[in-house]
């Protein structure tokens, strides 16, 4: 059985890149009309540049039927067109072990994600029936990257009398619920100080990075501090700026490319700054 | 507009009824195969002793598509035979802002739910899409009723100099998110001194309590600690062991009809030992 982390290192080598697009078709930003056209459009010209597509499932949701058939022929084109390309059920599911067992079944089974993101509020015995499929990748949400998120995020938190941030603490335990090696964490790049201090608790688990935008600053620091030791286990996701980079119905594909190849490049970049090659790994 | 609360207090006062029926359709444990021919027997049973029917999503969408329509199905036959019933989505949803944004219009305008519950963790700033939905009720998942539920939400957070459990936090926190009155809690039956923690912070908001079994010990705390002062603001939620009560093809529609309406009776008797009425309120 090839693992998740492999899977992912075979698809970001592959294509040097850690790029990973999110697919949120919004009807009132999107080029044309069509879900499932737009999608495809812009993953024929992208699909060399990506490690990773991480479809959100609400925006397919919101539009009903017609979005899930958008959502289920999306999956089935990437496939097609890029079978090695990992796709990414971003879901941020969670309840009880239960429910969780049924979430699992539709997001690995129905669905057929190859990792999807997930809600642990429930702690890590509510986690296993995700963790049981242990082919597939399991992101806990841990730092989000709104301009709340520290509301509740950010609480100091008491464990065996030392202190520290709740999404810290759940760094923490998240590595401690990661036995079969299939664990990874949700890490917006608004605060790249808190991707830093995830890492350094969770040195080989893979880090989905949100929210990344076309600063350079922001990015350099994500980059930076999400990168771990080894096989990197970063994936930098950006959604609206590279599907939305036009609103040209014969141009937003291309557009698209553009904007994941600066991406993947501007990654490189730091890779290279930080003395970190492709051909060493 | 009639609010949510309003509308419970209907539903509930017009059946002398806080139950709440889960609708968790599992294939291993149903009496006849087809979901909506079972729901639709349990609704028929059940709709004059109940306040609200709660399916919880994971359930169907693990069946693909054929449990989606029959979740379509189910909502249309509640509303049909029972129209003033709340119907309440147990989903859990909760992302960033855009994202949530899309999943209330999926719970609220795809489904017509009246109601769902939600996760909180990026912080009220995050769910201003839900609570915009003034007439429908939106319930934070505050403390779950799984073993491991206090791994974290018994974690003791600082706030102001003072240190209480991570879920008394989040229920203190919701206070302050209900600015339009429509938020409520969703806090399971297995803490029932949690509850009470929860009510005391929150005395005028709906309370969502899932997990009642058929220990009336459970039953008599979890109503007592969860009640507020007047129109009682209070489900209480049972699915396994009222629409599984019996596993006859050709009973268990009125076995489930028997066990609601015990539990129905069984929390009544609590309101009376309580000196509670239905007629006061």
């Amino acid at each position: 059985m090839t693992t998740f982390a492999e899977r992912l290192w075979q698809s970001s080598k592959g294509r040097r890149s850690l790029v990973c697009v999110g697919l949120d078709p919004d009807p009132e930003l999107m080029a044309v009309a069509d879900v499932l056209d737009f999608n495809k459009a812009v993953i024929d010209a992208t699909h060399d540049l990506v490690c990773a597509y991480k479809p959100n499932l609400a925006f397919y949701e919101a539009l009903g039927r017609r979005g899930l058939d958008a959502l289920e022929g999306t999956v089935a084109h990437i496939r097609s067109a890029a079978p090695d390309v990992i796709v990414l059920g971003d879901a941020k599911r969670g309840d009880i072990g239960s429910t969780n067992a049924m979430h699992a079944r539709a997001l690995f089974e129905v669905w057929g994600f190859d990792a999807a993101t997930i809600n642990g509020y429930a702690g890590g015995e509510a986690l296993e029936p995700f963790l049981s499929y242990r082919d597939r990748g399991v992101f806990v949400w841990c730092r989000s990257s709104n301009p709340g998120a520290r509301e509740l995020q950010d609480r100091v938190v008491v464990d065996n009398g030392t202190t520290m941030a709740l999404h810290e603490y759940l760094a923490a335990r998240a590595r401690e619920w990661n036995k079969l090696g299939n664990l990874g964490l949700v890490a917006g790049a608004a605060y790249p100080d808190d991707i830093g201090k995830i890492r350094s608790r969770c040195p080989d688990m893979p880090i989905l990075v949100p929210g990344v935008g076309k600063q350079s600053g922001d990015l350099y620091e994500a980059v930076r501090q999400g990168l771990d030791s080894n096989a990197f286990n970063l994936l930098i996701a950006s959604s609206r700026s590279i599907t939305y980079a036009s609103r040209d119905p014969d141009g937003f594909a291309q557009a698209a490319r553009a904007a994941a190849a600066e991406l993947r490049d501007g990654i490189n970049l730091v890779l290279e700054q930080e003395g970190r090659t492709w051909d060493r790994n």
